[in-house]
């Protein structure tokens, strides 16, 4: 019979959760940071189960990476390109196994260990439902990216293709809608790897420090893909008061990708795939695109405020959404 | 019928949250903090429903203000006095009325107005139950209190009184036990207060800097009372590898406490007090005491390794504990 956390009592749990911090760091009520004269940036997540993970398609691990991912996704699309490291709310029932939790633990620390930063602290509770807050903190460099400082004549860039992890979703869910497709094997491979273990774009991010031009201010709209590309192409434009228009011929699609409604439906909607999603100066965008694998220029930031259309037929694009509520 | 979050959908839930956060603060994927070279604390709590707070004896604003309080109270044990702000993670089921919300985060701000600091940020979803995970910020001066940081010899010190919030949590209860009890009105009211409003001491802290004797260095032992008195000198002398001698005559009783066991085990064991519990060199524990009203001078730190006892009879006080998975 495997240990559950009510067997294992509050204090051992507590105990337990603080080898995977640095040594001595769980020791006080409150982290402590050094100082640090950089701007700090913070930002909290909550993921709870059956609304953002389920067993069935997410081992205990791949919840801790995805939580990480998500949350320095985040510090990536403000250009914070260190990372202190996290705190976690962890809610879970009594009669849930220690292995879920030393899983997801693991899996929140490799991540940690591959993108910077350290577990600092946190607190847990008994609940009904699984649950996990994380709160993310980071420091910016002279880049600040902001989903308002989009303008018009900007370039709107992302750093990849998107599709992939709702692709790798329902091969996960054996979704009915793949029965009889033929899909690459590569393909799928990326999918599953993409849904399981996404990677936050610090790499883009240090390649836009390094590739701005010198006579550009430091000024680019920014965000992530995790709510689907045309979300955060919404997101961008409502926020800087602008529109888009997206270049139907440059569609962000993974290697392979089937043609149709449905796919481009995917690729534009389908979310989680914490690409950044950028709006920049031509000239910056040209040389970032250069040096910067998988990038993609999608289209131009307008001044139609609140209009995300084509670029072709200037048809508009509108985006299902996802309400959390709903 | 009341508005529930189901009905909002989460872009007006988004919507309505922003307006407790100063103008714009909500306006990007992150919140960015203004360069500051003190040293940051961090601190994360949990409450979840049922478990921390109840409809019953709690108003949402007194559940937004306690969970602000309970993070202040570990930022203040820390020796934090400038508070910077929280993130809070919202998870309620879609048929939560908006009222609600509404109430826990008036009580958020309302603590936040009194005791400094912002809304930052933070996330909702959906989920079985109601809970709230915050992750509080502040500052340090030149002081640094910790767990691990109390000496043999030390004077043990609170900032107040214990057991009112015990008290004040039994009466809204109707507590069979307080049945024919005749309890002074002034206590009545000042335990429901302690239970529904809670205060971080900040003041105490303040004290405590402009006390320091000239000589001494800036260490001190220091903890918060949240889990009971009793457990706060436990953390501390377990942190610290010591002991404690705890005065008989010198119980932080409220004024008006009745006398008798099961009284001492509410004010020692009651808990969500929040005061500071303290260990600090006697000439320091000396001044601060003169000018820090309600502060009592409870017992010593000794080498004692993990006893905890009384300083008259040696006697051993035990601790019942609180194990949130039990």
């Amino acid at each position: 019979m495997s240990t559950s956390l009510g067997d294992l009592g509050e204090a051992e749990l507590l105990h337990r959760l603080a080898r995977f911090a640095p040594p001595g760091q769980l020791s006080d009520d409150t982290a402590k940071l050094p100082s640090d004269a950089r701007a700090l940036i913070v930002n909290s997540d909550v993921l709870v189960e059956s609304v953002h993970f389920s067993d069935a398609t997410t081992s205990p691990e791949d919840v801790g990476w995805r939580a990480v991912a998500a949350n320095l996704s985040d510090l990536a699309a403000s250009g914070a390109m260190h990372v202190d490291g996290i705190t976690v709310g962890l809610i879970a029932p009594g009669s849930t196994p220690w292995s879920w939790v030393d899983g997801v633990y693991t899996g929140l620390t490799a991540a940690l260990d591959r993108f910077g930063g350290a577990l600092l602290g946190g607190d847990c509770s008994r609940g009904e439902q699984r649950s996990l807050s994380i709160t993310a903190l980071g420091r910016l460099s002279e880049l600040h990216l902001h989903r308002g400082h989009a303008q018009p004549g900007d370039a709107l860039v992302t750093s990849g293709v998107h599709g992939l992890s709702r692709l790798g979703l329902a091969l996960l869910q054996n979704d009915p809608n793949l029965d009889g497709l033929s899909l690459p094997e590569d393909l799928k491979q990326a999918s599953i790897n993409r849904h399981q273990r996404p990677i936050p774009r610090l790499d883009a991010l240090r390649a836009l420090l390094k590739t701005k031009p010198s006579h550009q201010p430091w000024r680019a709209g920014g965000t992530d893909s995790s709510d689907g590309l045309l979300a955060a192409v919404e997101g961008l434009c409502a926020s800087s008061r602008c529109g888009a228009a997206l270049d139907r011929d440059q569609m962000p699609r993974p290697c392979g990708w089937p043609t149709g409604p449905h796919w481009d439906q995917w690729c534009l909607s389908g979310g989680e795939d914490f690409e950044l999603v950028l709006s920049l100066p031509q000239d910056w965008a040209e040389r970032w695109l250069t040096t910067q694998p998988g990038s993609v220029h999608i289209g131009t930031i307008t001044a139609e405020t609140g209009v995300i259309r084509w670029k072709q037929d200037r048809s508009p694009l509108t985006q299902p959404g996802f309400n959390h509520y709903g």
